[in-house]
């Protein structure tokens, strides 16, 4: 590696006004259009602009236009999540693509800690994205209401609990989709039907757990329910805590996917035969489903198309218009687990 | 969904402008430090920004400092690559830890597509990260030439071919673990000791390769070197090639562990056992060689430990300072498939 006579750093505002022997103030109005120069200093200005080789446009554009053209992809979840879960994955690539076909990039922060919190805020709030596509977003979440009080236009993945009527969203509908999968394996002739719900400050763990309880009506047994956290270990923690309080249950409803995979390997390691002995319903479609064994049945998120609705919101919303709220379908497959 | 009384777009510059009564030139005059406006437009504007609720703070700050206090982790390959190779995630988790204990948030940008690349060079040359750490970079690849060439600060992942001695990184050494895992499968009595390298265009392609050649000497035999993408499905396809050319072969060196895996599975489906039949050595060890039947006997690189000494560099180079190289040992890690 060899030393290299310049500094790799950019050439800041500081930089042209030391140059051109003015303050900086005034290397500022130049940049700003010129007004209250004296041609003098405009000269030197320009001068020291050409050989510094600042970039007049790096924050100029910006502060006239209030806009960087780029919108932000944000995770409120531990990083891992983001990787363990397909489901993401497939709402980043589909935003991406919504993006890209408008000639603006992607920028993915996460949030999953009060420290990471306050720094992604503080660059939002910065103003480097003209909005926020919120993926998962918990009620009570300070990502949210801080979103809400500055003013950032911003979409919710889910339904913002708590601010429904003040951020638009997309949501997938949870509560049907519940009650469509706990209907399907009541139909199979399964008589107690437990369930595995996502975290209960989420949209999804909230309302996919009362579309199970509206279809079960009098039969709802609060015995039958376990709570998860979206994440394989905890839907392989809540079965066990489901089969040692229930060790009857033949069929369970899990809340996603991911943690139908955990709940399944807990099940084969007790010796229970998917779907003979249990019945095991997921809630996503992200890919993994269809890799399970037996293959799971699931309700479909139709993922590509909710962070394309997004992104389509966002812009709107960027651009001074209300926001919107959207619900898609989430239609049943049947495959071998259920 | 109710309709909300005002937009939720952030006020701007323009807004700001319009509600004092003055031109944009004296709002940015104002938020520049307040010279060369009489104290009636002062005032109206200093009434605006109260009212608009305009944060001056928004872009004046970056404006003054040239900094965002953010740094871009920036993947040249395909997204979907992200989710299928570990390695990514790790590297990703580092540099937000490493970032993070100093108060910066990390943003992802993903440049795989000509799109994509214009679009995060946009973004970037615009001020609104401080540094890249550039990810998986390809030689000739466009990215990394236009940002030597727009100054932006830069640490590789891997040495930059074409640029090593104008931009910064942090590399595992390549050359060294290829030659370290060739010997390894040659002590254990192979003779017919094949490779399986990553792109000739990356460091890791080529150098991974050098070492393993240079180990081999005269043994050398250009018909026992198949190359891959570092993709599973590339992994398989450059596996068939070899066993159709050399079906003697007896030992192969892979230079990642997701290309292994492949590998290993298309010697399962030819009926060769691991490690009897052909002994397969990886490189990573980024948690999928544990996992795969017979564990993969691959070399270690040290991805966590190489993120933070990326983001230490960056922020070096960022603060004035010359870029520097560091290279990293690459132990090797025996397990059962070699």
């Amino acid at each position: 590696m060899e030393s290299t006579a310049q500094p790799r750093r950019r050439p800041t505002i500081r930089d042209v006004a030391a140059a051109a022997g003015v303050s900086r103030g005034t290397v500022s109005r130049v940049i700003n259009g010129g007004h209250w120069v004296s041609p003098e200093a405009l000269a030197a200005v320009e001068e020291a602009i050409r050989t510094t080789g600042y970039s007049t446009n790096q924050h100029a554009r910006s502060l006239v236009t209030g806009r960087s053209n780029s919108v932000a992809f944000l995770l409120t979840e531990p990083q891992h999540l983001l990787f363990e879960d397909p489901t993401y994955s497939i709402l980043l690539r589909g935003a991406a693509q919504a993006l890209a076909s408008r000639g603006m990039p992607l920028l993915l922060m996460v949030a999953g800690t009060a420290d990471e919190r306050k720094q992604v805020l503080g660059y939002v709030g910065a103003g480097h994205v003209d909005g926020v596509l919120l993926i998962s977003s918990h009620a009570g979440d300070p990502v949210l209401g801080a979103l809400v009080k500055q003013q950032i236009p911003t979409i919710s993945c889910g339904t913002p609990l708590g601010f429904e009527s003040e951020i638009g969203y997309v949501a997938a509908d949870d509560r049907g989709g519940g009650a469509r999968m706990t209907r399907h394996l009541l139909d199979s002739g399964r008589t107690r039907v437990a369930t595995i719900t996502g975290p209960m400050d989420t949209p999804g763990g909230r309302q996919r757990l009362e579309g199970y309880r509206t279809e079960l009506g009098d039969r709802f047994d609060a015995q039958l329910v376990a709570h998860g956290d979206y994440t394989r270990a905890g839907g392989a923690a809540a079965m066990r805590e489901l089969l040692e309080r229930r060790p009857d249950l033949d069929a369970v409803f899990v809340a996603s996917d991911l943690m139908a995979a955990g709940a399944m390997q807990v099940l084969r390691e007790q010796g229970r035969t998917v779907p003979d002995d249990v019945a095991v319903g997921g809630f996503d479609d992200s890919g993994l489903a269809a890799t399970l064994d037996p293959a799971l049945t699931t309700m479909h998120q139709p993922l590509e198309r909710i962070a394309h609705e997004m992104v389509r919101l966002l812009l709107e919303v960027v651009e001074g218009s209300d926001p919107a709220a959207i619900t898609l379908q989430t239609p049943l497959v049947v495959r071998a687990s259920a």
